[in-house]
């Protein structure tokens, strides 16, 4: 579940609360816990608050860790800069907040991944096929010596960074056509599938051709979930809509013998 | 010069300022202003310090633009995601924050970057050729079609986004040899030389292949100026780096016809 928590979406009458990014986040959480195998801060709808932004970012995280230490915490933050300044966003992301995983972006390669994954029990997302238009314009370009796609190259060259245990990659929904080559190249990694609803992606189409024997699909849903309801309501209708999600994709992996 | 502030490095007598990172910052930057063009605070520096050091960025950012409100102010934040996000991130760094300009990554495409582009005078500063070892994993990748390397698919892809009036690139000094090529490719833009002193490249090679009719090079040192001293004499002797750079930089293009 993503938390793109946009202070221009949220119900009103929050906006009265001393941090109403926090409120409606806890009101959020607390609605959707028992849905949830993992949530999803976007960095930018904090940043955009400023200072501010970051301090209900770091209560946010601490509030999942405290209340629901079971449910895995990624940044959405697309990160990834030279060797030495990665090391300070890996130290920012898994030691000072306490995220289990982070989106990393890969056009700077090996030395500005590897650095976050020198946390035991930490993971890197790496981004390879994105769900937006625009990851046509390099994503797709084939490489004269392989004939491969550049995701694809991503895909392949990242496998020796790391293991199935610490590296997933983020393969966008909206191009669920393409999950079943990318499943051929990784099939142990989990992936992480934004674009499913809003952007609109097909949830049967990414089970169907992303699942692998462990499941191995973070299927996210952030907009569609979250802003269910304007009303006071909100934290209800975000638990339906959230309950919703998970009853189809736990009938599909029942019906998949996984569960 | 790079504004890379680490609480670790600097001048131990600082450490008992209410915000340490502030109070290095302003005397770094009173000391060096009349040798930078611009200054280029690394985000990740300020993270690393959680909202405390989003804090002290807000404030280092509201410095540099009271006090010397004609340097260039660059953050060095590498973001890009899909359009609704980098909306968010556009309006965090030239509204919420007064920067300039950001630095992008290419992966996700077009409409990752040119929500950065519709802001009047502001500027986007695209990675093309980076300065570390792992530019060598993707950015040399070779298009089947054109036979041309990654790095110069997202100079040519990306000219019909933007004008030299509000794209740059991020070429590092590592890789001076292939400035002429990249000259070649976008002869008017700005191009943002990092790499120059820690990291090993050499102004006079990046100068000879990189210079065009009116300079268009924004060449950065960071930490080969901010560190100069770890003695309370800290600002002096930035000064003196960065006047250094500034005379080597002074004399080439004096050399050149330029000034």
């Amino acid at each position: 579940m993503g938390l793109d928590t946009d202070i221009q979406k949220i119900p009103k009458y929050l906006l009265s609360a001393a941090d109403p990014a926090l409120a409606f986040n806890r009101k959020i959480i607390d609605a959707t816990a028992k849905y949830a195998v993992a949530y999803k801060p976007n960095l930018a709808f904090y940043e955009s608050l400023g200072w501010q932004g970051w301090h209900t970012l770091e209560k946010t995280v601490e509030y999942i860790k405290s209340k629901y230490p079971e449910i895995f915490l990624i940044a959405d933050a697309k990160r990834g800069d030279i060797g030495n300044t990665s090391n300070l966003y890996a130290r920012t992301f898994f030691e000072k907040l306490d995220f289990d995983a982070i989106t990393v972006a890969p056009y700077m390669g090996e030395d500005s991944v590897k650095p976050f994954m020198a946390y035991p029990e930490k993971w890197v997302i790496l981004l390879a096929l994105t769900s937006n238009k625009g990851a046509a314009d390099f994503q797709y370009l084939k490489d004269e010596n392989t004939g491969e796609e550049l995701f694809k190259s991503v895909l392949k060259t990242s496998q020796s960074w790391g293991t199935p245990e610490n590296l997933m990659y983020v393969v966008g929904a909206t191009k669920a056509e393409k999950l079943k080559e990318i499943r051929k190249i990784v099939p142990d990694n989990f992936l992480l599938v934004p674009g499913v609803g809003a952007q609109g992606g097909s949830l049967e189409e990414v089970a169907k051709n992303g699942l692998n024997s462990k499941c191995g699909l973070l299927v996210n849903s952030s907009r569609g979930i979250i802003y269910s309801s304007s009303e006071k309501n909100f934290g209800e209708k975000a638990a339906e809509a959230a309950q919703h999600v998970h009853e189809k994709m736990k009938n599909i992996l029942e019906s998949k013998g996984l569960i």
